[in-house]
């Protein structure tokens, strides 16, 4: 693996790559969008998930961050760091597998990094762009607002080709009183949403993927749909609770209130390290 | 290590973090630049490299290539992937140590992730701007242009805390017709430069470090100075030679092509691996 050989075939994607940074345009009206998000062998995936799945998972992360501020993304950055048994072809793999989800996006690939670990370590940055002052935050829910999922859930093990929900989440400006993307589980992520807005949440009922139970649907993550609250009842998906006042991030279940975990990184994976 | 309690910790550092994104607003006039760059425990440091150090690294990295293109950094996003080997104590002195080197720079800390791996592995982006069209490019030297440097060189063995050279950097745009930052060695670096630019290059004196070898000036890595081309002979640093018609990429020195060799790290560095 030759630094300069591959960022010369990256380049034939991208005429912004090759000098110390990219140049891009700044939008009129716009507000700016920036995202980085990890994906890490052996706590984000196994070795034995192909590498254009690899490749198409590290963008996904970057695109549903976008998606949850209701923006639309416009370019990426990819720092690979290859570990040894990742050769030439796991590498070009790994650039098919995230360059077939940029194009289905309008996403362009404007420079990166790359270097090599002893595991393989990507990390991706996502800039997209949002109406001037509209994008969608967690701080805004207030009691009385229902809460929402824009898909059914079940975690990683039932998503075979999550997509990143980039449409639903433009459809939900002006709209959405508070919005983000689950991607550590529903009540993980719904807790840091209720802190976020200084309220409680109690959930009702969860759409549940084919096969997924409850508790899959509750705590594992990448799912990949956005948790959104409105006061309105035409949104798109499935309601699944409401805002109600109380302590801040405290989050009930039938009546009773649950732990907030979910897939925190630095507690819950070892099994996979 | 907590992910929510590093990330609440960071957050009074800067109000952008929270959301699945940080909202920047659009600057009028003005070209975005991003850049991304690898930090990597046995690649870019080793272990003995105090936290502080390692933090102030990662971020030079980013802020150099902003200089590189005549740019002003405004925003950071930074990923850590913590080995078992650093603690929460450690985590703590890398970040004072970037946010050290950020408030010096004006650069606002605007996100980023956290996580683990066997190695520490950083990962860090800086977004500048520059005036619209005007950013410095590798792309224009020009036969007839002088080969300049902005300080003495010699790698990072003679280096105890190189800066970047912003102030440099904008002061040669309209003036420079090529620039980059040296980070992989002067000689490699400006064989990039010239293959961009379609030229060839030719060395005469090089301004040593104290203490530094013509050899470890040649090809170490890790100078941050600013390498350029002009036909102006009344810029900041050192005139090293000059651009000559030729071979795209073709360096000589003193007459005598040079292999250009250097920082590659593919394939120099396992001696710290």
């Amino acid at each position: 693996v030759n630094e300069d050989r591959i960022t010369a075939r990256l380049r034939r994607h991208s005429p912004l790559i090759g000098d110390d940074c990219a140049i891009i345009k700044a939008p009129a009206g716009k507000d700016l969008l920036f995202t980085t998000d990890f994906t890490i062998e052996g706590v984000h995936f196994t070795r034995d998930l192909p590498a254009t799945q690899v490749g198409h998972r590290a963008l996904l992360r970057g695109l549903s961050d976008i998606a949850a501020m209701g923006g639309t993304p416009k370019y990426c950055l990819v720092s690979l760091a290859v570990a040894p048994w990742a050769g030439e072809r796991w590498t070009d793999d790994f650039y098919r597998g995230l360059l077939g989800l940029a194009s289905q996006h309008k996403t362009q690939l404007a420079g990166g990094d790359l270097s090599h670990a002893s595991q393989v370590v990507v990390d991706i940055v996502v800039y997209g762009v949002v109406q001037a002052g509209k994008a969608l935050r967690r701080t805004g829910a207030r009691p009385g607002d229902r809460i929402w999922v824009s898909g059914a859930l079940g975690g990683w093990h039932h998503q075979l080709n999550p997509k990143p929900q980039l449409a639903v989440g433009r459809k939900l400006i002006g709209r959405a009183t508070a919005c983000m993307d689950i991607t550590d589980g529903l009540v993980l992520d719904l807790h840091r949403l209720c802190l976020a807005s200084g309220v409680s949440g109690e959930l009702e009922d969860i759409p549940l993927l084919k096969n997924a139970t409850i508790e899959q649907a509750m705590f594992d993550g990448e799912d990949y749909a956005l948790l959104f609250t409105s006061s309105k009842r035409t949104n798109p998906g499935f309601c699944i609770g409401s805002i109600v006042e109380g302590k801040p991030g405290r989050i009930l279940y039938q009546g009773k209130p649950l732990v907030p975990r979910g897939y925190d990184h630095f507690q819950s994976n070892s099994s996979v390290d």
